[in-house]
Order: structure tokens, then sequence, then C-alpha cells
């Protein structure tokens, strides 16, 4: 059984290395991998639009923990989704709302019984003492009504919901990655259901951008294209280079389709 | 079994892949856990908090390996100490000392038995050729008196042993975590050990801070509190900002407080 | 069997994580261990030294996955090669050149039987999409022929290269570890081939180094010291300090060696 992590929690601490001696103490045989743990501090944005572009590739029943949980201690409910093909657990604040908006929901479960948290309980540290312990039980075969109670539904984050009208679609730029490109909230599926027949086009502030590339190869040294990226999310990059800084996007920068 | 990594070797180069080569050389089934391998180079005092903050989640006998080492291919001695609980391997140079200081000692071995390091021994990197065999054998199961003689005693770091009088303890700080937070040389034992009674308060320069939270949502965003971390020690921070930057505290600053 | 993952790709992104979710899917019992994945964004010399300088450390048939592609999605071929002890695969420019300078070749297979890939085969991710699949089966026994047609040669890149002529070895700086050190591409084998009896000296631009060093603890803090590495070849360091910022080395700095 896979345990997939993703945290804000870096990896110059020992946050990451503790969970998977919890791990490792409570799912001997489970295979636990990293999605990241470099999400910037508290960015629910970025650590959502991670674990939705990974997570599909992980195999069948894989736990997926993603803590990133400003909240922490707070009121904030901590959760557990089972959906046909995974599991997800987190703290119910937007997190892992990109990544069950494709998939079908089975159940969802407030960690609301502590019989398999670790104890103490901290207040501070949920990825170690909550988190950690339940994905090792879940992975080890426990059902998910063991873990509390039933909820009918978690957060949304508005930043992964593109908006659409007669004439144009709209998403934003969420985040950037490792090379400068940037990653927008517009699905391929979504916008090939709105969009027919003329040549796809962008708009990002005075930047225009027309016609899909399907890679950086097809776009000249430094020359700019869109393109459909890994993930399954409509980006903009800059051959070889940054787009980050070389066009001066930002985070937020809302990205118009006409249609 | 489990083998639990600490360096100073950074993920830039090709150090700590190589260690788990050697490691799935000679120890194919061992699971191996990075704890952090971004302590700052040669910073014991950093690498044995992390250590320290960690080693009690990890199952029984596992073999930590500490390698913050500036003085390798010198005459401080390679040891290994196991305890009740666990096993420790390193350079004798304080990196293992707070965690060693809450374990009850079994046997502490100079690892000068050539017979498992890698052959030629390095000068320069003995994570490879030295602690990573060493680590490999133990997980494997061989007994420590293999690995070398006998000593009777383990380097201390005065940064890591709080000091008391009958009117107050004073701490330091030793580090700051991801987020800022400020974590100090005093464990929760220590401190409930000589504090009664009245309300806990902390001076560090001029700041003073009144009375324990139990978890960051208890102070309201950007305010400061004084709490417990998750590793047992006094933590200072700013709810939902960096401690390290608003207070302008800095590693070794004093921590008093009065009894 | 284990997988050895190096890349350009970072820690910050999902892009490792996702390619070890395809590895968990498709060869389950694998042990996957990364080199590093903090190569320069398509530095092809930094990976291919990275990887020359870990292989050797790892268990015979490990496959080895470097992943630094400029290139994706053009007509760069990916390529894998099965040496007498390991199998490589990744991008043929170059990377792969150092490593298997030192290996004896058995086959080199151009990847074009787009069989065992994923589908759709993205344009811009053959880490996830043809190299991590690749590297799955291959792990599982799949013979190297069933992955495509066999090419009779590999790309090389002259900065892995060193020279020499009657009077001298020439060399250069091929980068800086964390700790500041030039490493450079004069291997230990080559220069005692061509170097004997008298004291060995290196001269880097106005530097001048007389003589070899084992150890760093051989020179006094602050002081230069010249001495074959860990990965068997030439650095230049300053003890307890940073070559790099010390002595205003640079990469591609030529090292000029009296025969």
């Amino acid at each position: 059984m896979v345990i997939a992590l993703l945290s804000d929690f870096g990896l110059q601490d020992h946050y990451v290395g503790v969970m998977k001696g919890v791990l490792a103490k409570l799912a001997p045989n489970a295979r636990v991998i990293d999605i990241s743990h470099q999400v910037p501090p508290f960015d629910r944005v970025q650590g959502g639009l991670l674990l939705y572009q990974s997570y599909r590739y992980f195999p069948r029943k894989t736990v997926f923990v993603a803590v990133v949980d400003p909240g922490v201690g707070s009121e904030r409910n901590a959760i557990l989704v089972e959906t046909e093909d995974y599991f997800f657990v987190g703290p119910d604040n937007g997190v892992l709302a990109m990544a069950l908006a494709e998939q079908k929901i089975r159940r969802i479960v407030h960690l609301n019984n502590p019989k398999h948290f670790l104890k103490p309980l901290s207040a501070t540290f949920h990825g170690r003492d909550l988190f950690a312990p339940v994905a090792a039980h879940l992975s080890q075969g426990l059902s998910v009504e063991f873990f509390g109670t039933e909820l009918t539904d978690y957060e949304r984050l508005p930043d992964f919901i593109p908006a659409f009208s007669a004439d144009r679609l709209e998403g934003r730029i969420l985040a950037f990655d490792r090379f400068g490109n940037a990653v927008t909230n517009l699905p391929k599926g979504f916008v090939q259901r709105h969009h027919h027949g003329s040549e796809l086009s962008a708009r990002i502030g005075d930047l225009e951008l027309r016609g899909l590339k399907t890679c950086f190869a097809e776009a000249g040294p430094g020359e700019t294209l869109l393109y459909f990226g890994s993930g399954n999310l409509l980006e903009i990059a800059v051959n070889q280079g940054s787009a980050e800084e070389q066009l001066g996007l930002k985070r937020g920068n809302s990205v118009l389709i006409p249609l």
C-alpha cells in the first residue's frame, strides 16, 4: 500500500522525517512517497495544485496525506475522504478540493475519533500525531468509518474554480513551477468542453498568446508558448526561459480565453 | 529494520544518494528514512537538535546515522552508541549528545574495526565509507562489539545544557525552524521539574512573554506566544508569522525563566 | 531491484513525486533512491557529474534514470544503455556520458517502442511518461531489446573529457558542491597514468597549488588544498571554508597539471 505525502514542512527541519518515523512504526510495510514538502508555508492553493497534478498517477488505494494547515489546533476539521480510487487525508481547508472535484466521492469522515491518534495529541503537529497515524491505519486496511463521524461535504477553494460566460472562459495563474512556467486553474477537459473550432488564444493583461503548442521545442528558444501542461492544466512558458521572470506574470493574474 | 539519516550534506549533490546506494547494497531490506540533510554545514547544534526532536517517534531498534562532521579524517572518533531502545552512529563531536542525554546507555563503541568499512576508506566521506556500512551491518543484526573497542563516555555540547539556580532557569535559542519559530534548549520535563505554581514567563532580552499557550490558534494572528513545541522544547513563535524576523531573535539568545 | 533517480526537477513541484507514483504502480517492489533532483535546470554537466560520482556505489543491476532534458519533445533520442554492471536510461544528450565512459557497454537501445510508455505520451514530461515506465519494466526483468532498436553509439559532452600533451594535463572545473569545493573533470586514474614521480601541482589562473592532501584536516582552517575527492576526481577546497567564494573560482576554469 502506498502513502503519498504533501506538506509545507520543508526539508530543513525534522518534521517530515518524524512523520515517516511514525509511519514506519504503524505501517511497516507501506511504501511512503513524497509528492513535495516545499509548498510555501500555509499555501493551500499551491498545495492543492500539486496534489491535483499528481494523484492520478499513483496506484489505486493510495492514501494521500496533505498537510498545509495554517489553522492547526483551531476549529477546522481534520477529514478523510474515500473516493472510488483513493483515500485523501488532511485539514478541511480546501487543500484537497481540486483533486476531489474530479473524483467520485464515497464517504467523507470527520477525524474525530481519537482512538487512532498518537497520545498525547499535540496541538501544533497534527501531521505527526493525527494524520500520519490515520494514514498508517488506513493503509493497513482499517475501514473509514472507524475514524470518525460522517460529513456531507468538504471545503472548496475559490481559486481552483474557473469562470465561464457565453463569450469567454476566465481562469487565473495559480502558481509557477521550478522552471518559471505559469500554471493556471484551467483544466484541459474544461477548456475543450467550452471552446470549439477556432484557434485557442489567451489574454493575460497586455499579453496575447495565439495557438496551442504541444511541446517546448515547437517554440524557438526564448519564445512564449501556450500549452496544456503535463498536469492537464493550461500553462504559459518561455522555451528555455522563465515565464515568471521574463513576462512579469504574477500569481492571481487573470487568464481570459475568448470563445 | 529502519535506518534514519541526518546530515549536513544537502540535497544538491550526490552525497545522500550515494550513502543510500551503499545501504541498498549491504542492507537490501532495511527501510531508509531521511530526518533531514539540510543541517547548515558543520552545525552540530542544529543537527543534534533535529535528532533530539525526532528519534523517539521511530520504531525500536532504529539505527540513527548523524553525519555532521567538520573534523572528518582528523582525530575525532567515530562512535556507535547502543541504548535501551536504539542505535546511534556518528562522529563523537556532540551531535548525538542531546538525544543520548535522555536515553539509557548500554554500550559506547569506538568504530575502529575497519572490517566493516568500505575499502579503500576515503578520508573525506565517512558517511559513505564508514557510517553507512556500519549502519547497514547493524540493521542486519550484527552485534555492537564487532565494530570496535568499548569507550566509557561520549562528547557533550554545552549549547544543549540549560542552567538553573534557586530563582531562575537559563536556556538559549538553539535554532529557528522553517516557520521562523525559535526553539530553545529547555525541555518540558526540565522546566516542569523546577517551575511550580505561578504562571510561566520568559525573558529574552527586552522581550517578556507571560503565560503558556498550547497552540498557535490560541494567539491572535501576528501575536507572540510561548509554548512547548512538538519536539518537547520551549519555543517562541509569532502566530502566522516569523518570530525570527519579526522579533529580531538570534541563535544563542539567552532565555530566562523566573522561578 | 534498485531504481536510482537523477533530475533537474527540483523538489518544490510534484514532478519527482509523480515519477515515483508511476514507479510504485509498475514496479511495486523496486527500491527507489534519489541521487539528486537539484541539478540546476538543463545542466547536463552537473547532472552527468553527479551520476559519475555515484553510480559505482549502487548494487549491480541498478537502473539509473537521469532526466536532465532541455530538448524534451524534440528530436533528441531517449536511450537505454546496458553495461556489464548496470542500466542507464535518459535522453541521449551527454548526461550519461561521464559514467558510461568507465563502463563496459553491452547494448545501446533507442527507446522508440511506445509499447511500454504511458499513454498518452505527453510532449513535456518524459520523466513520467517514458523514462519511469521503462525503468519500471527493466527493473521487473524485461530484456533491453523490447524497448526499441539498437544504436551504435551515444552522445559525449566535451566538458567531461580532459586533454593531455607531453608536458601537461589540462582539465577544468565542472561544478562546486554544497561546501564550495571545486570538482574537476580529472579522474584519479587518468592523472596517475600520466603523472609520475614528482610532487603533483595544479595551476588555476594565478592560483598555484603544490602537493596532494588526503583529507581536509591535513590543511589548517582556511587553507587551500588539492586532493582526490570521494568521487575519484581532483578537487580544490578551502578547509572549513568555500573554495568557490574565497578563491574566486568559476565553473569552466582551466586546471593545468605540469607533468
